[in-house]
């Protein structure tokens, strides 16, 4: 495993060239300040701590995991994690895109992301910790009343206090109406909630003074199901100092993100407050689950990007065979396995998922800032509506993209891959959990088509598409873009007939879209991706007028490569997705036998 | 996880339904008493020692993994792991398809395999111990003197000795001729063998009374080349019971088949001697690495069947959310996942793949005992023929598709997949390797495009073909199976044009092949399950005429789920392969960059 080096010039590329940030934020009320310089100082000053402080911890962390002590409940994170987290907050990081009313630096998501990519790159256990965090701190700000937010904000924002969120119980996962966990109204206006709630991620650490967990819980006079949900901040230590009766009553044992602390969090009367309105409790909670969806998202990205660049290098290192045309370095006793083609599919395959990825999650990024600030409520719909149809599609196409590129980077390696010493086999484990948590990539395709595309008739869908076919309509005479255009104009069609299509089969048969659903999601997902990379390719053309730069060419060639060999999918898909739900409901259930 | 139950019922169909073993091994001499019965208890006896003893020592062996001791250079097993090791050797299953001559009971292949399987199934590192050893006896057997037969195989075929494969070298695995271990006469007719040798599964543990190693290395006037090479067999204790100085130098840590030592093995003038002719070697370390590439294939299989017995039991078990088209048990909390289309798609998944990959290896075995024992030479090449062409796809196309059902199988579990006591991400981890060793997949595409396909022309590949043509034709008006054959038809003419067109481009540019190889490899694995599947589907309507039965039903509606949803795969890889070397070979070397 090489040191990470953060994709500093692909960041430029992307946020600069690309997605063009610096043409929205200065006119966003807020934003005024995020020029492309002040980006540029952040993520410099970010990448240098991922790659000087949080990569070396990595491989460490992973064999050293978090040891819980039952006599003291208590947790220590792997040596190294506490004091590179104290730097972390020394450097205010935690206030990086948090509101300046409560110390927040207040700059944009644009900015979060690539930063959030590169602490997953170097480090995806550590990163955790932040991350979960800032979804507390997300939750507070949008639900708290003032009292909450002038108590916890202040303290998240500087890093002195985490977050957690506590959803998951041993019976439920994604059907959270079948939650247990009770809250009793005190006399004073708190609660007295008690449960147990497990795959707590960094539900206990010696990291920060205190811990702020967001629990879902029940009140006694609730409904039964997801509608008598609410949510409750319980924090580890009270204002006084005591101790709330919450507790970390084991961690999980598990196969990757093993520096990250999963606990099992037992509730014993603790005490809690409401935040936002009682049996409103899982919408609260989406304002954190959505961003944490976006965030596996750049798990994936990150992940992926980190193993290509393990693989690229043992690829130009690891002598093996001779080029089929020939010997490429006749003096040397072999020739680096970069010239074999089936390497050069693998290390293209995690090249052009990973930047494709990161194209879209900064396209994300500008769409929630845009959502966030801009002063036009319809531009503001507009991003809201991308941002609800694109976010189960980067949840899940990134995460299974993610696994994928760390899955070849460590076949590139070979027998050496399957070693823990050599780090590639780290990332496939640690990538592993982003396809499952935060709601797995299967109920992301059914958000996806169900929720986000079939509810509102397609008309989140007709936007998206409408900038699809604009870009097409713009570029159809040009002759450099066609060998692209033309195939993505013609895949746009193919997304709404079988969108119609799925739609229709869904009115007679409810199980058509379930059927479809994970089909479907990759099939928006290369759609995505092929307007993208149509997109990159247009830039780096123009880009080349001025002058050759490998680095257009690159994107040029991966452009190609993205639709010679990777796009071809869809027609798999839309052959499984036209199938129907028949031949997967057909067999009985008691049927299924071994 | 629960307890593994060896898939008697499908052994029964594949062998005695489908390929018929009984119509081909009574014929074969010595394979004369090989019958239905025979079979029988073999295999219940194997399901018994499986399930009893290997499977409950898969869980804790992965968490203890072996130990080293650097003072005496040994390796410790996991506890149970030796006990296991000897009931096997007396219940006689180390001589189960050996030869009589030397204890071994005869038996067929096409018992062998099954018997493999349910090992890989219950506990794929301790199969590995037997599994090496196995392939050290065909070694000798098929290379070794009388002398050296009558010394080693009596020994390796009662167990109480091991065998292994000392090929890879630090800085040689794929390129065997990057070889740099040394083999220098001695005046008494044997070898000092000096150098270092990776990765050797079985290297050194505490099983056996002795290890057999079989390495790979050069005479001091040996072609620099893999012309130079020559195989030796170098045992850990001598005949009069003086240690060797071959020695484990330490254990790699792996992410998975951790109760398998993985050693280091240093040969320091260890004393050896020559099996078959000098500079050789290659031509004898195939004997034992195509039979070890089955077993990859197998490895695959097994986990795959393990994977999905553990999914479709906690799919039965686990309640969440209800049924899209309504709740299914209204008397539960929620209902079971089972009733989830997307559920049943990952079961599926791994159902059809693992059924056909056990119709395939039946074949394959089948074939193995035609072209060890058939009295006719046309019988034998024809048998021969089939499985070299096809010993690369079981390897890469069982070990790729025992990845995914790996995948799927921890995937159904959610969260607690990720958890490592249920044991689903251990399958994950263990499966992994299997891509990985003896060759990698990408090697496996190679090997059979070019090689296999290629270099004779299609020959191969045509009369296997002939076999899928003569299916086709001879079921041409069955309406049943009309379904089936009409798209296996097509995609057998396509497969004969895409190998023409990749041939043609080959021919002009080297590189055509291996850019194709890997999709081309998927591809024939396709077009052989497909043809696996009718065949399959037609036995079950055969049965079927007498009578109801759910067995039959379930591998009809299989099928369907199979060409619905998976075949699907080919409009992709036909698209990919057509597109050509170019993709992947444009992109200057040094321009992949981060």
């Amino acid at each position: 495993m090489p040191a990470y080096q953060a994709p500093l010039r692909d960041f430029d590329f992307v946020l600069n060239e690309l997605i063009k940030v610096q043409d929205i934020l200065p006119s966003l009320p807020g934003y005024e300040e995020a020029s492309q310089d002040i980006f540029t100082s952040y993520l410099e000053a970010a990448a240098q701590f991922c790659q000087q402080e949080l990569a070396p911890l990595n491989r460490q962390g992973d064999e050293e995991g978090c040891q819980f002590d039952p006599a003291t409940k208590s947790v220590t994170t792997p040596v190294g994690f506490k004091d590179a987290y104290k730097q972390y907050c020394e450097l205010g990081f935690p206030a990086l895109d948090c509101d300046p009313a409560y110390g927040g630096q207040g700059m944009p998501k644009s900015l979060a992301f690539p930063v959030m990519e590169m602490q997953c790159a170097a480090n995806v256990a550590w990163s955790m910790y932040p991350g979960l965090s800032h979804g507390a701190y997300s939750a507070i700000h949008a639900h708290g009343t003032n009292e909450q937010k002038a108590t916890y904000l202040p303290r998240l924002v500087d890093g002195s206090w985490t977050g957690t969120m506590c959803l998951t119980e041993p019976h439920c996962g994604t059907d959270l109406g079948l939650l247990k966990t009770r809250a009793e109204p005190n006399a004073d206006g708190s609660y007295s909630i008690t449960g147990t709630k497990i795959f707590i991620s960094a539900g206990e650490h010696d990291m920060s003074d205190n811990i702020i967990h967001l629990v879902l819980a029940r009140l006694p006079d609730a409904p039964r199901d997801v509608k008598g949900i609410s949510l409750f901040i319980v924090p580890k230590f009270h204002q006084d100092g005591s101790r709330n009766s919450v507790f970390c009553g084991s961690l999980e044992h598990k196969m990757g993100i093993k520096a990250n602390a999963t606990a099992v969090i037992n509730l014993d009367g603790a005490k809690g407050w409401l935040i936002g309105e009682a049996n409103k409790g899982l919408a609260c909670m989406f304002t954190m689950m959505n961003a944490a969806r976006l965030g596996c998202g750049m798990q994936g990205l990150g992940i992926g990007e980190a193993s290509y660049q393990g693989a690229l290098t043992y690829a130009r290192e690891r002598l093996q065979m001779r080029a089929l045309a020939g010997a490429k370095f006749p003096e040397k006793p072999a020739d680096p396995i970069i010239v074999h083609p089936d390497v050069r599919r693998m290390l293209l395959t995690q090249k052009a998922y990973t930047e494709a990825g990161r194209a879209l999650s900064a396209l994300l990024a500008l769409q929630l800032d845009i959502e966030d600030k801009h002063p036009d409520a319809d531009a503001r719909q507009d991003a809201a509506d991308l941002v609800a149809l694109l976010t189960p599609v980067a949840k899940a196409f990134m995460t299974d993209n993610g696994y994928l590129a760390a899955n070849l980077g460590m076949q590139v390696f070979g027998g050496h891959g399957f070693i823990r010493e050599w780090g590639m086999e780290q990332l496939v484990r640690d990538c592993r959990i982003s396809q499952i948590y935060e709601g797995t990539n299967g109920i992301q395709a059914i958000d996806l088509l169900g929720r986000k595309v079939l509810l509102d008739q397609g008309a989140k869908l007709r936007k998206f598409s409408k900038q699809i076919h604009k870009f097409c309509q713009a570029n159809e005479g040009n002759a450099q873009l066609a060998e692209f255009v033309g195939p993505l104009a013609k895949l746009l069609k193919e997304v709404g007939d079988i969108t119609m299509g799925v739609g229709m089969a869904a009115m007679q048969d409810r199980d058509a879209a379930g059927a479809a659903a994970t089909d479907y999601l990759r099939l928006v997902g290369h759609l995505t991706y092929a307007w993208l990379w149509a997109r990159m390719a247009e830039v780096a053309y123009a880009k080349l007028e001025t002058g050759s730069d490998a680095f257009y060419q690159a994107k040029i060639a991966t452009a190609r490569f993205y639709y010679a060999k990777l796009l071809p999918e869809v027609e798999a898909l839309k052959v499984s997705i036209k199938s129907g739900a028949q031949p997967l409901m057909a067999l009985e259930d008691e049927h299924f036998a071994f």
